[in-house]
């Protein structure tokens, strides 16, 4: 059990890394923060002593701080050789979406530097990258944690690792695992509709508002992120997924529409032209109406067949699935010791503060390892 | 993290002691286990060596195995002067329901023996035992995990544990948490009723019939067993509950048949007189339909005005805990980060295999930072 200090690396301080930062400054024996990075500054605790520390409750006036090093933007072999010279075990990090940072973590893991992160790139890429990434950690004696990669703060790997680990035998997994996703079907399909019908691209705008979309929302309607969950989840399952792409992925943006550019004048041309399409997804609602059931955007692995799907699909108004409010995610595990009903979970899965919840109950896990 | 060898001693091999040993039996890199007790034979790897270990697939036969000692019943002072003398760290693991042993956790941890277990006494007691555990524990630099005295294998604990220790503000508490009662109420009070409406004293003979309730099922109707997890929960939120005893505990047994022995005879009385009751069970179900709700068995914890309250109420038929199947257990944690939609984990709360599992999971913890 951990008792010498630890040093801890922070990368990246959007809404996540905001909310985890606060979060890390009220643990007890926190660990000592020496590096912490955004965007275009890296703060840095002064070599070789690597302290005093960089106060995590108000890191963003450490930087006109004497004792406090800055810098420009660190490459991650220079971070690397940053932590693994403190004088302790380091841990770093990651709150950013960076996939160059993300590929660089067999490089931190064989330093023997241990990672906690929400960023699901290294886990949803290739699958090489996957392997590399434990067999580094195993090399390196460090520890990977990455719980809120799927579904926040949501006991959903955790729960998936202590099934496998234990020797049950996971069958199935099914829910929803976009919060985008589950507001706008919660919202353009409800159980007990009252009023008027919503139009889809209303409720797509009406999310976009509400800032429960991307920036770009056919970031979230590609349903590219449910993919790289899924490919997650299917892999400590057991499945050797080749990559995200390996398994087919319904779009909810129309084939139409599909050649629109990555830029604000794509973004304001999808979300205008959007409503031509209000008759096709009415019709997908009604269709489903008609036998009693919602539509629904989700994700399922069926780890006997070795399938993987992510799109829409009708359930029954009884079913959790359907029930699901606002913009909660809900994932369901089927397996031989729990047999018919499944093991469910179910909740906020989006948020900088439940997100940097998962985050900070790894970074613990990983200090108690340590 | 741990290389080095660990010690196992295991006491009781009923429903979850069988399983968590074929559990046991499966895992990679398992400790080594020297003690394994049951009621009236206790198996021992010889001393000084604690070797060869007690093979965990097929224990039964190890008896007669001429490498292991047997001996009668140990009392806990010698289970703790064995393993305390193993030639590594020890883990304890209790598989009984015994309060005796419970009781001398302290004395186990005190001695760097940590603990992993599903019997709810230790927790659920005095209060002063509570804080006798968790101060022994760390001046043994010893860990105690109890993940399965609540919801079995289900992640209920160590969610609430994590929700506490990353700083989230736990509201309030709410669910169903016996396997029994859950099936008693699904069965009598469907969402859906169809066919003739049950009487209270069938369904319970049904569940008895079935192995769903204890061999009295007085021990499940007396809320005893949900008070005992509701105990545990507030403790963890924050709460000094003195005992499962100092809140109010809305019993299922008929006042007029409280004083029927605790016998066997006890039982059959109390079997065949409960139909007599009937029509007051069919009186709480009838108003619960005329306000559109069921009625179920439920506990809650509210932090902020510190009330635990076990028994009846009435939920609305679209509620999460009135749509429960089957014996499954809901718990539902409303915290200030997860905001009006709590954070829900639902499944079987009972049954040898997923009682196990929680246990099983738990040691891999356990030996993970030991």
């Amino acid at each position: 059990m951990a008792s010498q200090q630890i040093y801890l690396g922070v990368i990246g301080v959007g809404g996540v890394g905001t909310a985890f930062l606060q979060q890390l400054s009220k643990l007890p024996n926190a660990p000592s923060l020496i590096l912490l990075a955004r965007s275009s500054q890296t703060l840095l605790a002064p070599t070789p002593s690597y302290s005093p520390a960089i106060p995590a409750a108000d890191w963003a006036t450490a930087s006109s701080a004497p004792s406090i090093t800055t810098s420009g933007t660190l490459s991650p072999a220079e971070v690397i050789s940053y932590l693994s010279s403190a004088p302790g075990r380091s841990v770093l990090v990651d709150n950013t979406s960076d996939p160059k940072l993300a590929s660089a973590y067999p490089d931190f893991l064989k330093a023997g530097i241990s990672i906690v992160t929400p960023n699901k790139k290294a886990f949803s890429s290739d699958l090489l990258l996957w392997k590399d990434i434990f067999a580094s950690a195993a090399a390196g004696k460090a520890l990977v944690y990455h719980e809120s990669t799927v579904g926040a703060g949501l006991p959903v790997l955790s729960t998936l690792r202590d099934l496998v680990a234990t020797g049950d035998e996971v069958t199935r997994i099914e829910g929803v695992f976009s919060g985008t996703l589950s507001f706008l079907f919660n919202t353009f399909a409800p159980v007990s509709a009252s009023g008027p019908s919503a139009n889809w691209s209303d409720v797509v705008s009406q999310a976009k508002e509400l800032g429960y979309t991307e920036p770009d929302p056919r970031d979230d309607l590609n349903g590219m992120d449910v993919a790289r969950k899924l490919t997650i989840l299917a892999r400590i399952a057991g499945l050797e997924v080749e990559s995200p792409d390996s398994f087919p992925i319904e779009s909810l943006i129309p084939a139409e529409l599909a050649s629109l550019p990555a830029t604000s004048e794509g973004v304001t041309e999808f979300m205008t032209r959007l409503h031509e399409f209000d008759g096709q997804m009415a019709t997908l609602k009604e269709e489903a109406e008609k036998a009693g059931k919602v539509v629904r955007y989700v994700g399922s692995v069926d780890v006997g067949k070795k399938e993987v799907k992510v799109g829409l699909q009708q359930f029954p108004k009884d079913s959790a699935i359907a029930g699901l409010k606002g913009s909660d995610n809900i994932i369901s595990f089927y397996t031989k010791r729990y047999g018919s009903n499944p093991l469910i979970v179910q909740g906020a899965g989006a948020g900088g503060d439940v997100t940097a919840m998962g985050v900070t109950a790894d970074l613990i896990k990983v200090l108690e390892r340590l």
